[in-house]
């Protein structure tokens, strides 16, 4: 059976990715991220969708190192959230320098610890427009370093890399993913506020996957 | 002025590459890690040679993600310290899984955060044997993956990847390199303990180089 360490960032496209993994037939740990980000729920619904599917849960606690992972209105509380489409130029605010690189690269070296062969993550189509580090040039670089870095090779799985949050979607309802489980607002409310590029994108994608949107927004404008 | 990151860990090679950099007209930052490594005191002589050349100096404490850098007997305080020969199969054993994509992922973090336009690691021809991660074929990927990780490339170098420790240690005479600021021995004692690889493979670069090894060792066995 194969084995694969799994970035969950307790929003939608990873979990959709972890039970992805799981239908493929892999052994699947999730490694998430606090780094003193804004939307710091989503790794209570990270854990929550561990527990629920009986998934090991690693968090990695990259507050020491924030000064590597400095810029980006995620992790600095005075760079507002911004509203709008999330492809718009406005959206590289809430980019986190290489925080993917640095990700797969813990990811990569807990394979090793742990004997999996292969680390996933869930960088899809639409990402690309806004995060470097979700582009495919990207990860054919970071998968040859991976396949490099021990003796033996990890492999990276970007299954997501051609498809659509709408195709997400779609593949999250044929797998029965609890997406009421899942947390996409970037601004760290009680509720989905509604209104941050990452709402309108969820949203959106629910409307073109033809699935009903189970997530309760505060503000009923996306 | 190009600004520079360097990965410094307090020993021969990255203190060398510090001057080096220095000497070609960089802006140098310098990043180390503390891992929970064994041989903690590097970075006493990390923090020391910063001072000493007035290089401003970040330490990335990983102590909370010591999961992802697992094996290897300078995390694990129950796995012997190998003696012999550095090149010897038994210096497996002393690698920390992935520990450089691991700290170039972060350094390159920090120089997007810094604005700076590099990255520099110590990585030498004679690591090549025992470490994948300092090989040329993972330099290459990793550089790849740095110039597409943000918006504005990362450059890596990696000018000893060609080269030996004797040569560096001749680079380091030439640039008076205060070698004896520089500590090597994996063991974590109060003096080079002169009987693990490192202390041979530090001493045999000194011979091979005819320069006047300044390091006093616990046994006189290399």
């Amino acid at each position: 059976m194969k084995s694969v360490i799994v970035l969950l960032s307790g929003g939608l496209d990873s979990t959709v990715l972890l039970y992805k993994l799981k239908a493929d037939g892999y052994r699947v740990q999730a490694l998430s991220a606090d780094y003193g980000q804004r939307h710091r729920k989503e790794l209570d619904y990270a854990k929550e969708i561990c527990e629920y599917t009986h998934t090991k849960h690693y968090i990695a606690d990259l507050n020491a190192v924030k000064f590597c992972l400095l810029g980006g209105s995620q992790t600095d509380l005075s760079v507002p959230v911004p509203k709008g489409h999330y492809a718009d130029e406005s959206m590289k605010a809430t980019v986190v320098p290489n925080r993917n690189m640095i990700m797969l690269s813990l990811a990569t070296g807990l394979a090793i610890s742990t004997k999996a062969d292969a680390v996933a993550y869930a960088a899809h189509a639409g990402d690309h427009a806004v995060y470097p580090d979700c582009r495919p040039e990207f990860m054919t670089a970071m998968h040859t370093a991976m396949r490099l870095a021990d003796y033996s090779p990890i492999q990276l799985l970007a299954p997501f890399a051609t498809i659509t949050k709408a195709d997400i979607v779609k593949m999250g309802s044929w797998l029965n993913v609890p997406f009421e489980k899942t947390w996409s607002c970037y601004s760290g409310r009680e509720l989905h506020d509604g209104t941050c590029g990452t709402c309108f994108e969820r949203h959106e994608a629910f409307e073109l996957a033809g699935v009903t949107d189970p997530t309760v927004y505060e503000k009923e404008t996306v």
